[in-house]
């Protein structure tokens, strides 16, 4: 049962992957066109045709394309490739007549050995980093590092888990839920806990909604402006996902830790770990962690599944409205400390820093760990340099603010911001306090008559009534991190 | 003893005024010249030179202006009136040496009639409001509403009294403190409490600095883009005072109530009220009020003294971190609803809404009510239109963020936000999530070589890294409230 030991999520697109050789088998027997993988790619475009592949069979769907119900750029996604990894996302096309109607399509088939993945066996230490679904946008291989497009970004209100942004620091561990160990140390003169995970299912179940985001999100907008080092991210360092485990506060006085009035940390450390064994770490206030009403969890299940092993399989951290970078996955032990965590993601990483400091003048030490984040909003619908229709525009995003900071309002403009639109907001609502979660939203609003284009911007606000800059260049930081000024769109009007 | 029913703030004015027929009698019985407290009033410019009067006795200061040790700027503050207000904030000048220099510019003495103020009788209901501070700038009498000028307001890292900035929304309550009682309603089949203040005394005294800020600070930037409804506040309706006083927790402890899992409301209300007996209110949320980290004052002392009238003598809420207009004073009753309270300014009142609402299309229901306010900042010193010395400036100023966020950076510009410094923060060490007050910062920049002009900015970044908006247009609002944009000034340099 080797699927055991990854993620039912994962297996959803393992059990597509080996249950292709199965069909061909029952396939019709007449002569059909035998086509590559390799060929299939190539043919990704209108100008070089668009296929795409079910099972054994390739279909050539390039006049289907605007007729997809979903819209033409969702299944431009799958354009060159397998169609399975999406319909696994959305149920909808699981019925006879979708079936029916993309057999029409039909050109060929697969070539017997393209039927099934190739392995590789080199001596990457990331060789066994888990198959990734082909919708990832990849900024980096080795780390993973992968965001959705925004086109399914904001699809659903969670995220499903093969489309939940990635971003890993180092190889994934492959680690047996059996042997599996979490090390919680004690107070001094206390007693330290090894749990198992059969040990972590005794405390208190405890599931929330929780979007995550990494502090890079829509780095690439501060890189327009002025180089910045790390990952290109867009606007999909963001996800949103159902979140079950024990609350850190039951596992931190199980271990007999208390609240004290002197400032303490709680650090936690990674299963995951370079070549020289330095694992990857983190650390948020102990306040924090022992306050019940914070949430913080040590979870095991994403979205009623076992966690994915990209995502941190078989337990991580989860803190609500903060930055990602806290959230430690393959957690292998967590202890409290009167300093925050050494890590070099604590310490050297994750700070923001005015636009005038650069690497010759940066002092880490100058600007505090980012914990929560500040309110954020971005606009996945219409997409940059696309053509809209004249008449009406749908505009479609999501917006969040970090410290459980609900989002009360999203600005939208059609004219750069001279004049704004309220968006409708939707979305599950949020307890006080714990709006742990984003909100979507949209807009239908009239184009202006004679208008040939659109300079489309939204802001959003929070209950402390924060809101976002109006531009990039005065929040611009040498690490490119917390990128949150106005998300801009600028599209053509169709005549 | 008429001033025990005062606060001891007022007293310290107060004594100053009664005490001035006294000193005259001991003055000088050569003949002097004789002025009339009007004829020293028009003389408070250059032009007019400049008189101040201490005691009964009037002097010409024109040539001593720019010679006062503490700045040009503060000394003429007290041009055409009475030195004594000021004096009495800034201990230095009770010195010998400092009345032989005033001495040696005394041009005469006041007429007899002049030297105690004239009272008035009206059936103005604002008849027995408190005697003010000269120094305050008035943006209404009536209620009244005044702020403290820029110069004064960061010269002390906790306000005075006498200059803490005033928002009355009604006349000013005399209230006699043997007979104030503090009604706080029961839980449902629970007992009311009905405290003296003897009774509240009894309940453990804490003690904070908080910053108060009205969300009408920095109104008057907003109304320059386009008119708004509300008084015209420059950048002091911010003041910070040390609070002392009993947990609003521990009270509503006490009178049986407890922190429900459903929504519920703190309300109160204030014994200031119209001529139809409308009493101020206002509301905060359950759980702040029953939270002790949240810190939630019933407050009877603010810096040490009772509180002043014109603060909500003998009992006003502090809650910090948020908008002044939940901190309600001359508390009258305190009672647990499901619901916020209905008082127009919880509810019709104290709301941000998008640029484009108006007052035909606003709806109240629609936003939530201010609590919680955003990150802020404002140059206090130099002034807008001031003339700088070229070689190096001094850029002084205050920042602050709601919610016990802590501001963490201040950066500042001199050429409008293109290039940036990073100011020194000043001012209290905070503890982590109890950010109450505010930080006072300084920066010494060089004046770049042949500029005329310098276009100063300022935006503060708090501990969740919000940041202020870049300009005002974006977050204009009918009512002009949450002015956050960056603070901007504009001075030329001398040649």
């Amino acid at each position: 049962m080797v699927w055991v030991r990854i993620s039912k999520s994962d297996s959803l697109l393992f059990m597509f992957l080996f249950a292709l050789p199965l069909r061909c088998l029952q396939a019709t027997q007449e002569s059909p066109h035998v086509y590559t993988r390799e060929e299939v790619r190539s043919h990704s475009s209108p100008e070089t045709r668009i296929w795409v592949t079910l099972g054994c069979e390739v279909f050539d769907v390039t006049e289907f394309v605007d007729l997809h119900p979903g819209g033409p750029s969702k299944l431009m996604l799958a354009a060159g490739g397998p169609l399975e990894p999406f319909w696994a996302l959305y149920a909808v096309h699981n019925q006879p007549h979708v079936r029916e109607m993309l057999a029409q399509y039909k050109i060929g088939e697969l070539s017997p050995e393209d039927k099934v993945p190739s392995t590789l066996k080199t001596s990457d230490p990331y060789i066994d980093d888990p198959v990734r679904h082909p919708a990832l946008k990849v900024n980096s291989q080795r780390p993973f590092n992968a965001e959705p497009p925004p086109e399914l970004l904001t699809e659903n209100y969670i995220t499903p888990n093969p489309i939940f942004f990635t971003r890993n620091h180092l190889p994934v561990p492959n680690l047996d839920p059996e042997t599996y160990r979490l090390h919680v140390v004690g107070p001094p003169g206390g007693q330290s806990l090894c749990l198992s995970l059969d040990d972590l299912y005794k405390f208190p179940k405890h599931e929330i909604t929780v979007t995550l985001q990494c502090a890079g999100n829509r780095r690439s907008e501060m890189t327009q402006f002025k180089e910045v080092r790390g990952l290109e991210w867009n606007i999909g360092a963001i996800s949103t996902a159902r979140w079950a485990g024990a609350r850190l506060c039951d596992v931190l006085a199980k271990a007999g830790h208390q609240l004290c009035e002197t400032e303490a940390h709680v650090c936690f450390e990674g299963l995951d770990s370079d070549p020289t064994g330095t694992a990857y770490g983190a650390s948020i206030p102990l306040a924090r962690a022992m306050d019940p009403e914070a949430e913080v969890l040590l979870a095991y299940e994403m979205n009623g599944q076992p966690l994915p092993r990209d995502h941190g399989f078989p337990v991580r951290v989860v803190v609500p409205g903060v930055v990602g970078a806290r959230h430690v996955k393959w957690l292998g032990k967590v202890s409290v400390e009167p300093e925050e965590s050494y890590s070099h993601w604590q310490r050297r990483d994750y700070k923001g820093f005015s636009p005038s400091v650069d690497w010759d003048t940066v002092d880490f030490d100058s600007a505090p760990s980012i914990q929560e984040l500040p309110v954020q909003s971005a606009i996945t619908e219409p997409k940059d340099g696309e053509t809209v229709q004249s008449g009406e525009v749908t505009i479609k995003g999501y917006a969040w603010s970090g410290g459980g900071r609900a989002v009360v309002r999203v600005d939208v403009s059609l004219d750069g911001g001279l004049t704004w639109h309220v968006a409708e907001l939707d979305g599950e609502e949020q307890r006080p306090r714990k709006a742990w979660a984003w909100r979507l939203w949209q807009l239908q609003a009239p184009v202006p008559a004679g208008r040939k284009e659109l300079n489309i911007v939204c802001k959003a606000v929070d209950d402390s009534y924060n809101v976002q800059p109006d531009t990039v260049a005065p929040i611009w930081n040498l690490r490119g991190v917390l990128s949150n000024a106005w998300h801009r769109v600028h599209v053509h009007v169709a005549p």
